[in-house]
C-alpha cells in the first residue's frame, strides 16, 4: 500500500522572477525569501527585470551546480498566467532535473514540452493547489505532541502570517516548533503541506490529520488556518480542519477595521468572544482541553495611538495576549503558552 | 457561461437487477420502487434471477418502446462490481439511447464498449458519485421558499429515510414539498441532486445552495443530510451543508440503541439536547430563525413497549414530536411544522 502523505517539495529552491517589474506580483517569492531564506539558493531573473529579492542571481545551470532541487514559480501575475517567453526557461529547468513548483491556476501538465522535459530527467511537476489523489478518512485518534491552530473571524485576515510569526517567536524562545501549511503559499514556505480547501469534502479532517502527525511531547505544530467557522461559503473547510487538527490551543486572527465578511458584506463578523466560545465548544469534540491562547490583530489601518488602545481594550475584555504579529511579534503569546503548558 | 447545475437524471427508469438472487444487494432498486414508483417503467432481469421488485419485466427494446430514458444499475453487490456477463446488456441499453446511471465505485467511462455505444446514440454515462466539474462558491444570500434539513447524532442513522418519509407525509397533508438529495442513492430516488461529500471542500456550501434553489414561498425543500457536526471525520461536510442549505427547520435523526459513533467507537454520541443547541447556534449564521421541528429515531432494535416509552420520554424532555418514521410516519412532525409556520 502506498503511504499516504502530504505534498513534499525538495529544497533548496531557485525562484523564478523573470522580467517582472512590479514587486506586488512577486509576493510568493518575496514571502519565501522573507520567512524561509534557508530554503532559497537564488533567483532567476531576465534582462529588464526590476524586482530584486536580494538573493544571488543564477541561471538554471548555476543553480543546479549550487545544489538547487526545485524551480519555484515565484510570481502571481494578474490573470494567473506566466508570460509565453518564460516557458523555455521552465522547460530548461525541468530538463536539468529541477522539480517545477507552481501555485497558479493552470496545470503544469498542460504544457507538453515541460512534461516531456520532466520525463527525460525524472523531475516532478508539482501544482501545489492539487492535493494527492489518495487521502485518508479522519480517524479522530489522539496524536502525540502539541498543536496550535490559527482561526479567524473571516478569511484572508492574517492566519498564515500569524502562524509564521508565532513559529518564529517560539523558536526564538527556544521552543521546538514547526509551521504546518494548509494552503498553496504556505506549502511553498514550509516545503510541505496540503491545500486543505482543495481536497474532496469527505477527506478534510483526514487531510488535517496528515498535516500534523505524531511528534515529540514538547513539540508544537503551528498550523495555518483556512476560512472561518462563520463564513457562509467556507465554514466546512474550517470545521474539518479544526476537528482534524485536534488543537490544544488556538489563536484567533482578526482585522481591527473589518466589520463584515470581505466579499460577503451582508454578513457581519461574529464578536471576538462568541468566536472564541464557538471554537472551544466545537473543538472540544476532538480535543477536550482546547483553549484560546491569544488574539492576533491586523492593526495596519489604525493610527499608532489607536492601535495600542485597541489591543489594550481587547486584552482587558478577554484576559488574553493581544498582538499585531507583524508589529509586535508573537512574544506575548509565546509567554502565555509557556505559562499555560508548563510541562511543554 | 454554462449554467451551474445539479446532476439531473432522465425518467422513467428501467432498473437493472440481472440474475441477482439476494434482495439485500438490490437495495438501490428496491428503494426507488418503494419511494418513487412514478420514476420506474420496469425491471430488467436475466434467467435465474430470483429478486422481483414487483414491476413489469422488460427487455431494453421493450423499455425504450414504453418510454424509458435511463437504465439504472439497481444493485450494489459485494465488492462493488457488476458481473462481467451484464455488460453486454448495459452496452445494448447505451446503444439504444438510454442514459446509464450507476452509483458504484468504478467509473462507467472505464468500459470502452459502453463508452462507444453511448457515443453513437448520444446517451449519457452518469456516475452519481461524481459531482459536476463546475460548482459555485456559496453566496450566503437568502433564497425564497422554506427548507427543512435532516441532521444526525451520527452518520448512517436514518437521515435519508427520514427525509423521504417526511416529504411523503407533507404531500399527504396537502403541502407543497420536494425531497432534495445530497447522496448517490438519494439522487437516484429524486432524479436529481449532488453528492455533497464528493465535492471539493471549498464548494460544499455552494453545492448545497444549488441543491435547494429559490422556490415558492409556501414550498418546502426536504433536504437529505450527510454526516454529523459531531463526527470526527465528516463534520466539515455537515457544517457546509447546514450553512448552504440555510434551513428554516431541522429534524434531528438518532438511533435509540447507538451510544458511540459507528466505526469511531472512541467517540460517544452527543446528547440530543446539545446536538439541537449546536445546530441552532451554528445554523443561525445563515438563517437566524432556524429551529428544531422534530426528532426521528430508529427504534427497530427496541421491543414495542420500550419503543413507545423511549419516544414519550424524549418528547417530554424536548417538547418536540418524536417519531420512528418507518413505523409511525412523520405526521406528528408535519403537524408541528404547520403550527410553527402557519403562513407556510
Amino acid at each position: 500500500m502506498t503511504k499516504l502523505t502530504t505534498v513534499h517539495l525538495k529544497a533548496p529552491y531557485l525562484i523564478l522572477i523573470g522580467d517582472l517589474a512590479d514587486p506586488t506580483y512577486a509576493k510568493t517569492g518575496l514571502g519565501i525569501v522573507d520567512w524561509r531564506p534557508d530554503l532559497v539558493v537564488g533567483q532567476l531573473r531576465f534582462a529588464g527585470g526590476e524586482v530584486d529579492m536580494g538573493v544571488p542571481d543564477m541561471t538554471v545551470a548555476e543553480a543546479v551546480g549550487a545544489g538547487a532541487r526545485s524551480l519555484v514559480i515565484g510570481v502571481a501575475p494578474i490573470g494567473g498566467v506566466v508570460p509565453d517567453s518564460w516557458w523555455a526557461t521552465i522547460e530548461e529547468a525541468a530538463r536539468a532535473g529541477l522539480d517545477i513548483v507552481c501555485g497558479l491556476h493552470f496545470k503544469l501538465s498542460s504544457f507538453p514540452k515541460v512534461v516531456a522535459a520532466a520525463k527525460t530527467s525524472g523531475a516532478r511537476l508539482i501544482d501545489v493547489r492539487n492535493p494527492p489523489d489518495k487521502l485518508p478518512i479522519g480517524t479522530g485518534l489522539k496524536r502525540s505532541g502539541k498543536r496550535v491552530l490559527m482561526v479567524g473571524t473571516d478569511c484572508a485576515i492574517g492566519k498564515k502570517y500569524t502562524a509564521l510569526a508565532l513559529d518564529r517567536s517560539m523558536q526564538a524562545a527556544g521552543m521546538n516548533s514547526t509551521f504546518r501549511a494548509t494552503g498553496q503559499t504556505g506549502i511553498m514556505l514550509a516545503g510541505e503541506g496540503l491545500p486543505i480547501d482543495a481536497v474532496v469534502a469527505d477527506f478534510i479532517s483526514g487531510a488535517a490529520e496528515l498535516i500534523s502527525p505524531d511528534n515529540d511531547d514538547n513539540h508544537w505544530d503551528v498550523i495555518e488556518g483556512q476560512g472561518s467557522l462563520f463564513h457562509p461559503a467556507y465554514s466546512g473547510v474550517s470545521l474539518g480542519l479544526l476537528h482534524g487538527s485536534q488543537p490544544d490551543a488556538f489563536v484567533l486572527c482578526h482585522d481591527a477595521t473589518r466589520s463584515v465578511i470581505s466579499g460577503w458584506e451582508h454578513y457581519t463578523l461574529p464578536t471576538i468572544q462568541s468566536c472564541i466560545d464557538q471554537h472551544v465548544i466545537m473543538g472540544r469534540r476532538t480535543n477536550p482541553d482546547i483553549r484560546c491562547v491569544g488574539i492576533s490583530v491586523n492593526t495596519s489601518k489604525l493610527l499608532t495611538d489607536k492601535r495600542k488602545g485597541y489591543l489594550a481594550k481587547l486584552n482587558k475584555e478577554t484576559g488574553l495576549p493581544c498582538v499585531d504579529p507583524l508589529i509586535d511579534g508573537c512574544g506575548e503569546i509565546v509567554e502565555f503558552i509557556k505559562q499555560q503548558y508548563p510541562e511543554g
